[in-house]
């Protein structure tokens, strides 16, 4: 194919510190509304074994040498630099058919998941570069064997293999986790819409905020780049199921057990709950949902709503209240004014669609919509991709199997009515695995019962009802801080899910030995590991207070006198500690005890450095626990030690975390419990 | 094949609640050190189909129904019952070739693996049926909206495809955590010891612990039952890398995306650490670690060492060494007093073994030990499987393969040398992924840089050293607390860990809703969800305590005089509750301000009801924070909600959580944590 001086440009891969373009010809990409030409896309020649090389080396050994808060600021760096030039990744969004709200999706929703990612590192990761996994684990009776997890970066790269629907959310929400994680990435988006991609890539390394070769991109086919994973990498597909099963079963991925993540085809179903009758507020949300997820993207959404379940009673209500809502949706060029509903990605989807709705109409009747007559305002009815919302009735849905294994990725759904709770629960089951599911009612037992009944099979399920409606993202939204992806036909994967989706791009790793040894590779006081005494560690700051730093207190006694005079002056009377007959009556107690909360306060009093100095507030206290009871007479002590200093990367001061236990005269520990200070990074002693 | 009156006794499967005999002739089981049949074994004829069928249907069901609690006090019940008739699985046992040593690890390793799992889930699991993952999600400013993940079993059925080196401990730890899900399961033992499992899994289901349909056994070949597998099982595989690639890429298991946890071949490294010269305790500990990795099970182990990478001037002295050690191994019929190693479990096994030497000698020269050269003091030296231990030399590690690739599954170990810790790491991260690892060290910062530097290619590692000598459990044994499984080569795959292996056989599922609803789901009271006055909460027993029960207590103000009495009488004279000018110096305070041990025993003061009552012990807090700093005048108000109510399966009280909010006069959240109760099941007013 000759390319004329007035072609479209030819997209570009990015591989190795380079932009590259393939040496074919190209495969020319269009305008899913007009069916003119937008761009050309070809990956010949690309050296995909030396792209997956360079990456690992030079983007994993730049992103390993940062710690999770830098590189949670890098994620915050980007996130605004590419929100401020959103406008123009709308304009070039307009391409694929997607109306401005279905960009907002992608572009805003993208970018926001990336936003969200950033902060949610920051509030719930240390700031160092391993990250401890669970609670020490007790191995020998003495203490001197234990064991901890921890979660170390892969040192390979992340591979994502993505599909057209999503081509900036897609990436942005892949990227954000291995990122965090340590791990650089090369995405592939699927051809179709690869122009927005390659363009949001431009600007991100244009931007120069990632180290080199953290980001890679292809344009165009993968070419041979799964021969050359290896088990440190990580490969996500989103697609067809068809396409995903090849590569999980790649040789090279099998072989090297390589992390596979997909998230392939999902026939998720709605429910409307059984008090949710028409004129309901549920019944109405539930309309309005239904329409939604079969509009926005053009029902283009691996989460859209494929199966709508009904009561048998509400099923004609629902039918004519849809089909009025339906109607709503104008369909025409996204360009255009007015337009609320684009076309289909391209042609070849349309004609898929079309074939998977002459497949559903084995089991199931059109009740509303015609695939075969095209209206619209706006676009070429020709060569524009465009298919009017169809909705379709299946009336005896445990007897029919194409309505619950033949996914038409398009504004396509299939109404099926339900008598019995249960039923509407097997219903569900019946897609043998979604991304997600939702329930619409008011009523908790429905809600309980439902939601419990469908979890198996669903890696979300939400509850619409009048509460949330103004608040609610809506079914088809996965969202930063949960899972997304689902179990059986949806794929097996895994993804987002906040922190958790980080940890799928490092490796947990169980550590054993003894505790001074184990502190070394944690950076975390264990008990058992060494301690050091001397100037008191509230005098300390940050630039020199050490893991480790132990304070050992004066002892104090506990008497008749102070709990009687505490439980006065507090107003806390409770028989334990005022009543001996009744608190020795009670399965834990001898005899009268002291307030756990006096014992803490005490215990204060003895560890606090009162002067002026580095420790700025004590802002918390986690996982106190009352060991022993204190009796009246008992001598209290404490260890303090400095367990763990989490410097914040944007604030004069960090977090200190502190091993305080407090143990009696006969060595008994009666409270331990984690103290949470503030402290300045520097101080000087005046 | 003809079977004779004096044949030995064929092996039955258990499935569908029935034992059964294949219809085949049948494979005869060979004594490992006498060569005499020891079994038949055929599984010809069953209905694989029907197996899984009825396990999903009727075990699941009977499982699904129990609490954790429950499904633990199964598993304790189940464990004691096996320990008591663990002599007659060490006479089995002898067939197999292991010594009386070897099958502790098997046998009452195996059934304490289980006991460890009872314990540990009733200590770490809720007594629930659903299990909550990780913090409420905030979705929505004003609260309406939020997210809460939960982990609900799979209603499938765990698959296991075992090894034959550890017929009990194989099957034990697989089904510790799927029965503690709440998923039923069918064994599959490799054929060479099947008759091992098969005898204890019918003391199993002769004791009647576990309900109808919870397990399964087939005695024989696997037939077609991949075939019949759901999105809902999930499959472990335990044995070479070649079969166990074969299975995960069955059509059936990648269609379904049925999961798949594979442990398969492993080069696992132990290095001897630069600083642990002749002489040093680590050194001693090192050889005899090495020594006993390679004899124990006649190095027949997943977990064992086959690489051993010391520091180059050590070579020699710890060639020396390990050879003197490994002289004490003596070989025999692991029946006769006096043998410390046994045979390898077959002929076959041998005439592999003996294969794999001839490949690592490519890179590696033998320096102690001769294959071909049978010593044994007892056993049949034609027959029986004997192999004499083998060590190995590679001067030239990172120009060899095979001393990377091939592992002989015996009693082998190939030496490698390094000069510099880069190289030590490089070297254990050339098996391309293991199960564990050790470094000897006592050197923290040797630890510390060998761990992290190996963690991302192990799934455990362990640290030897003179501290941890008497109690280390060694290289070689995985523990329940622990994960077991690696990255890469090792098969990506992850099994006990604690906690973490039970909810390998559930499905993690993001729930989004309304508080209100999503408390039903959960059954834990949330922010947001209805609560009920009236009664005080402290007032009622497990019995009739609800969830969302709660107090809004009278308010309190906090007086100047207040905060310098608490600190004269705790001596807690904190600057910040002092000294003005210091506090307000401060970037947390604008003026002095109130301790947060005062607030939170002011607040207790507030809500407890001091009359003797169900409430027996405040034993813990957890959570706590100071959220908004308290200055003098500002009036306190606590609500107290009950949040979680967990009754114990064995004792007359419970535990319940209580949401602890405390309040100012601005309704600003000062305080926010949870109070730990014990409280009775039941309680007589008097």
């Amino acid at each position: 194919m000759m390319i004329s001086t007035g072609a479209p440009r030819k997209l570009e891969s990015y591989v190795c510190g380079e932009w590259t373009r393939g040496t074919g010809d190209g495969v020319p990409l269009l305008n899913a509304a007009t069916g003119t030409p937008v761009a050309l896309v070809d990956s010949t020649g690309i050296d995909f074994r030396g792209a997956l090389a360079w990456g690992r080396d030079r983007g994993g050994r730049a992103l390993r040498a940062m710690s999770f808060h830098e590189r949670a600021l890098m994620l915050k760096a980007m996130g605004l630099a590419l929100m401020e030039m959103k406008e123009e990744f709308y304009a070039e969004s307009l391409a694929t058919g997607a109306t401005r709200a279905d960009a907002w999706v992608d572009i805003e929703g993208g970018i926001g998941t990336l936003l969200a990612f950033a902060s949610k590192a920051r509030r719930e990761l240390p700031n160092t570069r391993v990250l401890v996994d669970g609670d020490v684990e007790p191995l020998s009776k003495d203490g001197s064997f234990i064991g901890q997890h921890i979660f170390t970066p892969l040192q390979g790269i992340a591979i994502h293999i993505n599909a057209f629907n999503f081509p900036c959310w897609g990436m942005l929400e892949k990227i954000g986790p291995n990122l965090l994680a340590g791990v650089p990435f090369i995405v592939k988006p699927a051809s179709q819409t690869a122009y927005l991609t390659e363009l949001m890539c431009r600007r991100m390394i244009d931007s120069g905020i990632l180290p080199d070769g953290a980001i890679q991109l292809i344009s165009g086919s993968a070419g041979d780049m799964l021969d050359h994973v290896t088990g440190q990498d990580a490969v996500t597909f989103t697609g067809s199921a068809s396409t995903g099963q090849k590569l999980k079963t790649h040789p090279a991925v099998i072989e090297n057990a390589t992390r596979f993540t997909m998230e392939a085809d999902s026939l998720n179903a709605s429910v409307l709950g059984p008090d949710a009758a028409p004129g309901s507020e549920e019944f109405d949300l539930f309309v309005k949902e239904v329409a939604r997820e079969m509009t926005v993207k053009a029902g283009q959404k691996c989460t859209a709503i494929r199966r709508v379940i009904a009561p048998r009673q509400h099923v004609d209500a629902l039918i004519a209240a849809l089909s009025a809502q339906l109607d709503k949706a104008t369909l025409g060029n996204p360009a255009d004014e007015g337009v609320r509903m684009g076309p289909l990605a391209s042609l070849d989807q349309r004609d898929e669609v079309r074939a998977r709705i002459a497949e559903l109409q084995a089991d199931a009747e059109i009740v509303a919509g015609n695939p075969d007559d095209v209206r619209i305002v706006s676009g070429d009815a020709e060569k524009g991709a465009f298919l009017n919302p169809v909705l379709m009735l299946c009336n005896s849905p445990f007897a029919a199997q194409a309505v619950h294994d033949v996914e038409a990725f398009g504004p396509v759904s299939t109404l099926m009515p339900y008598d019995t709770m249960d039923e509407a629960v097997e219903l569900a089951r019946r897609g043998k695995g979604s991304l997600c599911a939702s329930v619409f009612t008011d009523d908790p037992s429905v809600a309980e019962e439902m939601v419990i009944g469908m979890a198996p099979f669903h890696g979300r399920v939400l509850i619409g009802n009048r509460r949330s409606a103004k608040t609610s993202t809506g079914h088809g939204s996965p969202l930063a801080p949960l899972v997304h992806g689902g179990p059986g036909r949806a794929g097996g994967g895994e993804e987002m899910g906040g922190m958790r989706g980080v940890k799928h791009y490092m490796q947990r790793t169980a550590v054993q030995g003894a505790p001074r040894l184990l502190s070394a590779v944690t950076g975390r006081w264990i008990e058992g590991a060494d301690s050091q005494q001397g100037t008191h560690p509230f005098r300390k700051s940050l630039s020199e207070l050490q893991i480790g730093d132990q304070l050992v207190t004066a002892s104090r006694q506990i008497t008749q006198a102070d709990v009687e005079h505490f439980a006065e002056f507090t107003g806390d009377t409770f028989y334990a500690h005022m009543d001996s007959a009744a608190a020795s009556a009670n399965p834990f107690f001898d005899d009268r005890v002291a307030h756990g909360y006096l014992v803490a306060s005490f215990a204060a009093g003895l560890f606090v450095d009162p002067a002026p100095g580095p420790v700025l507030a004590n802002y918390g206290v986690d996982n106190m626990r009352f060991l022993t009871p204190v009796y009246f007479g008992d001598t209290l002590q404490v260890r303090l030690t400095c367990k763990e200093i989490n410097p914040r990367a944007t604030a004069d001061y960090g977090e200190v975390r502190w091993d305080c236990q407090v143990t009696n005269q006969d060595h008994a520990v009666v409270a331990q419990y984690d103290v949470l200070t503030m402290v300045a990074k520097t101080w000087a002693e005046t």
